[in-house]
């Protein structure tokens, strides 16, 4: 089973720097870049597209509820027409700079709190999905592995979207396949823990849920983090374990 | 000579209505579409751009410094490399939404003191023009109509644009074919002078200043305004002096 | 039984206009003011404050979530930790620029989906009271009268807030005090009925709920709106029953 | 002499970090603190607000253009009433929270573009004096220390303002009494040099400036930088031999 890494990345603001994204970018296959309504302003897209173009990585939008103030952390209750538009503008602006640079962006993965916000709710999913599949240009649709994938297939089917799953290294799973809360003993992986459920995501398709029983994971892509050079290092290992 | 009418419009924001839009739609051949960063969200962005379409309106991006607070007309002194940055984004997110309406873009225009910044400093014009020629897309680049048409049309070239340039209906020029300041008396036509002003423009390709002296301006697009439902009569008389 | 009148003013912000301000004025008791956060830049907010006190109008600050697009209107989960901040913040802004002009407000009473999340849930309403309390000056707090007055009384006891009530004119109630879903029919009363339930509160201290049933709701203030000149209107009206 | 130490702190926003503002304040006098324009969002107000009174540092609003993408670094053209009203609401909002937790704001220092724009221009200047002055608690208005030092005391004084002026450690002036450019040879002092500048400031009342004349400043305070660890370690330094 074939792994990709992604990333977010662009998470810079003005003079507000985030993320070692000079230094994660040799490690990793896809990067999900901020589009600017909870981080990422046009110089940093810009400057992000640049340099994902140089290591040869797939860029894909990384869209948000608009809440600067936030990092697009906390849900808003917005009408679906109004997610759709404000999905579809975050798309264009950074799908539209990468085809100024000729690298053109492939893939849509929801940020942060519209993220899951829409793996718990089918209504907004679907605003989701149909403000991608409305695209000019097709762009798959990146969204959580879980036992519900193959309902979300049938979804997507409906709107015409190719979906791509991705898996958690670090976060450990419960037994319906949902991350464990952060609040929770355990929520976190270890570095050891974490580079196991690489290895076995790789090679058995499954993780070891909290309660030690096997849940398998059907994942095309696995979510790594560059935040700091813990993380960086994890993602050099990570990238070992994938390679091998 | 043929003139076409443009305008501003998708200048609404959130709960905040401005202009008179679906009025001024069936009269003009191109709408000037804000983009976010002074004025149109991306409901508002995306109803003008359908509204537009189904008026066989022409659409151009609006791109503005970034201040909705001060509705882009106050000067800010960005870096060439901003102007850049936040231009294409713009064009980007206006441009990619009506590629999804399958209602392309074809031209760009600078709003409010980004525009004027532009036309007074040949640095800014290059910041803009150079963001308008990296596009992916050809799209013209709409400036004002002046003795120095000229030499603008030299820089376009070095930057491979084509050029549309606009006059004003309302406002009265001076000697040198620079608008007379609005606090200046004379400044804004009554609807009497706007309305000759039109016939000399189409007849003669001038205009006559202030103090009275013709001057020759070569203007593709004339620029009006439905603010208001004057405006938007005074709009629909034009259109049947242009008509003649 | 004696009724204030309260109406949301000073909403407009930058070059957009909203709600007839100078002409409520001169009819209601309590401006809740706009403090830049849903609404109301400080130009709007000092020319609202100026005109309030030329009107002897009473002011409070009509604080908000963050959220300039949405108009404060969607829900936004934020810790109280940042419910408690934002609040203080706006608070401040707005009473500081009172107490420039010696017109000190005297009251707050929470916008948009901060007010009806508040109404709903405890925790917020705890927030919002707390950030209150916490005031260096003393300022009551207003909130909707409902059957749950004795126990919200109990709550503000706690924080040693004054408490004041208030009641709608437009709009019907259900049999549980709640203001019926404006997605109802009838939810909206006609002028007729309004000035009905206007009259019976200030005699009876009641309304007619959509069920034909009497319910007690002790109010200290009446809500009106006055987005245009129809709710002036109603307005004028509105202050004739009260002064008689 | 007596020199105090003033440091720009509160300088993160939401997600975003920056200034190590718990090193720096065990060794400054004076807090300038960020309003919410061009950073600091309320609960970092708040946290800095705390922290300072812990530290017994006297606290500045430090109001800026509204610009949060460039930091209050870019010049802005408002009009004076506009100024007047957002250097207004920025210090109520800060005074007020400052006033919750009883540790009063005594002075206000501008920031950025906005800080240099009033030391170029007497209108802007004015402006903010104005908005100062105007204040209902008595606040102090910090500003650089000049040759033209006496010019702006006469102007303080038509608006009763008290006046303290602040000097660079870490920079080098010419013989105008201007700070040289950054973009110029020996604009930033090396660590050697700053201390030598302190240690003249502080007996001497002098700088000594890019062309070996000595300069006569007058400071009530040091403007002193705490962005990372070099900038901490040498406040540290300075604080030693201000204590001397």
């Amino acid at each position: 089973m074939s792994l990709l890494l992604n990333c977010d990345l662009g998470e810079s603001f003005g003079a507000w720097k985030m993320g070692l994204d000079d230094q994660v970018m040799p490690f990793i296959d896809q990067a999900n870049v901020a589009c600017g309504f909870h981080a990422g302003d046009p110089i940093v897209m810009k400057r992000t597209l640049l340099s994902a173009k140089r290591h040869n990585v797939v860029v894909g939008a990384h869209p948000s509820y608009p809440d600067l103030a936030g990092f697009g952390r906390r849900s808003m209750h917005l009408p679906a027409i109004e997610i759709i538009a404000i999905v579809q503008y975050q798309i264009a602006a950074l799908a539209g700079m990468a085809n100024n640079i000729d690298a053109p962006i492939t893939y849509v993965k929801p940020h942060g709190a519209l993220y899951n916000d829409m793996m718990a709710n089918g209504h907004i999913r679907s605003a989701v999905m149909q403000a991608i599949a409305e695209s000019h240009m097709p762009l798959a649709f990146m969204l959580q592995a879980t036992p519900d994938a193959e309902s979300h297939r049938e979804e997507a089917k409906m709107f015409g979207l190719e979906l791509m799953f991705e898996a958690f290294a670090d976060r450990c799973y419960d037994d319906n396949g949902a991350l464990l809360s952060r609040s929770k003993e355990g929520a976190v992986h270890s570095k050891e823990k974490m580079l196991a459920q690489v290895t076995q995501l790789k090679n058995d398709g499954s993780v070891t849920t909290i309660s030690g029983h096997r849940l398998e994971l059907q994942a095309d892509s696995l979510c790594v983090h560059g935040d700091n050079i813990d993380g960086v290092n994890a993602i050099e290992e990570i990238r070992q374990i994938i390679n091998l």
